[in-house]
């Protein structure tokens, strides 16, 4: 695929610093950038400041990069079909939750391919350096209007794609949140049932964290399906039923709340496998 | 602190072996093994043939390790006390599950000292130089009879440990499960939902384990407090809301209800720091 290495940019979050950061290590430069944060807009410029493309014509920037919070996504897109200046061959959007096709109104008013393009990765700073790393481990899903130039222009940039039926976007994403963000929810309520044991966060990250790591490891090794071991998997229901016991007598509402879904859940599934 | 060091073993299941590697390799021998499985008896006399105590008194045992399954220690310890050829000053049980107070019977009947040494990692596999590695990673809760033998034990063995108040050992395990056993729950819940976005089980395990990765290794290095990204923290309630309408609609009930209950908990945990 010939090209110019030339993007643009609306968004310079975590993400959008992070994917700048690849690009221009590969020899991209920045045709165009913009925020809603001027603050956020001129510590990007600053950074970038030897990333711009020196001179160029408008039209050959390869890709508009759209990397915005979820929630500005219907302004945005109002707002750039009224800026022609903007307008490129291809959109790109890096959102999880929206699929490709709310760029719609800009295929229309720049006869643009529109896309969607998502790093499965949880990104919590803005420092390009480490925002990169994490890009390059992720898997990244690629929906929207023309499958193979998604798929060069992913592996062009040196990361790990797959396709996504954009129309499916919805269970994919909410299955992100999931994984990155519930297990979360599970150790805030394991952290909180520990502090009844006398036990601090401080340390319950201490003398909890290489458990989580010893869990984690044996997914990798065994598979999810044969990464259980405790109680659950060994069907000891009555020990279950007393730790429950034990959480609504204390007044832990959620936290019971957790063991008995979560618990009965495992235990449904291991009768299926 | 010196004593003989010379332990018996009932219970040759995974912590077993473990453990049975440490000490070995410590120059401890093992005095007397039992277990209820005569082929894992076997099996582990065979493994651990070259370090059993070539001739002994048995009043000489530093201390009996009890490593069984938690369903099994009211017939255990029913059994034991018949027995006065498993007499030894100190009695160790590693259950995280029960109290060191359930060995009472036998510090009335041996007159030794109970504890309870319980390590804080996941061990799945019967392999006991990997066994070992886990307990050497592990923090150790020590409860029981006697703090400062306890203490000098787990330091003699070279372990990392703490005392935990007896009582409180309830809530200590519940969180031990919630930590390792729930968290799989999440993941077995986001496999679900995926599913439905056309992802199969190995791709969910290819495309998602970095994404788990990557937060895991957030809260190692920011916090738990500090490891979140996505629409929760981001407080993006009407995502959270299409989200959860999506699981429900497609008939995901119990995926809702993990998604619905623990991105209300984070929310409610976040308003608070």
């Amino acid at each position: 695929m010939t090209m110019n290495k030339r993007f643009s940019l609306i968004g310079t979050g975590r993400i959008g610093w992070a994917l700048s950061r690849l690009l221009t290590d590969l020899g991209w430069t920045i045709d165009r950038v913009d925020d809603i944060s001027e603050y956020q807009l001129k510590a990007y410029q600053k950074h970038f400041s030897s990333c711009f493309t020196p001179k160029h014509a408008p039209s050959q920037t390869a890709c508009l990069l759209i990397c915005i919070r979820d929630d500005s996504f219907h302004e945005l897109i109002r707002d750039l079909q009224k800026k022609p200046e903007w307008n490129t061959p291809h959109i790109i959007h890096t959102s999880g939750f929206h699929k490709a096709e709310i760029l719609s109104p800009l295929r229309t008013a720049f006869q643009s391919e529109i896309h969607s393009f998502h790093p499965m990765i949880s990104v919590i700073e803005t420092n390009p350096d480490q925002g990169k790393k994490l890009l390059k481990k992720a898997w990244w899903a690629l929906s929207g209007d023309n499958p193979s130039w998604m798929q060069n222009m992913a592996s062009a940039w040196g990361l790990q794609s797959f396709l996504l039926p954009d129309d499916k976007k919805d269970f994919y994403h909410a299955s992100a949140v999931m994984t990155a963000n519930l297990i979360i929810g599970i150790l805030r309520g394991a952290e909180a049932t520990a502090s009844l044991a006398g036990i601090s966060t401080e340390d319950y990250e201490k003398i909890f964290l290489p458990l989580v790591d010893s869990v984690i490891d044996h997914i990798h090794q065994s598979g999810l399906h044969k990464a259980l071991g405790g109680p659950i998997v060994r069907k000891d229901y009555n020990l279950l039923e007393r730790e429950k016991t034990a959480l609504k007598e204390a007044g832990l509402t959620d936290e019971y709340a957790m063991y008995d879904l979560l618990s009965r859940y495992l235990i449904q599934k291991m009768s299926k496998n």
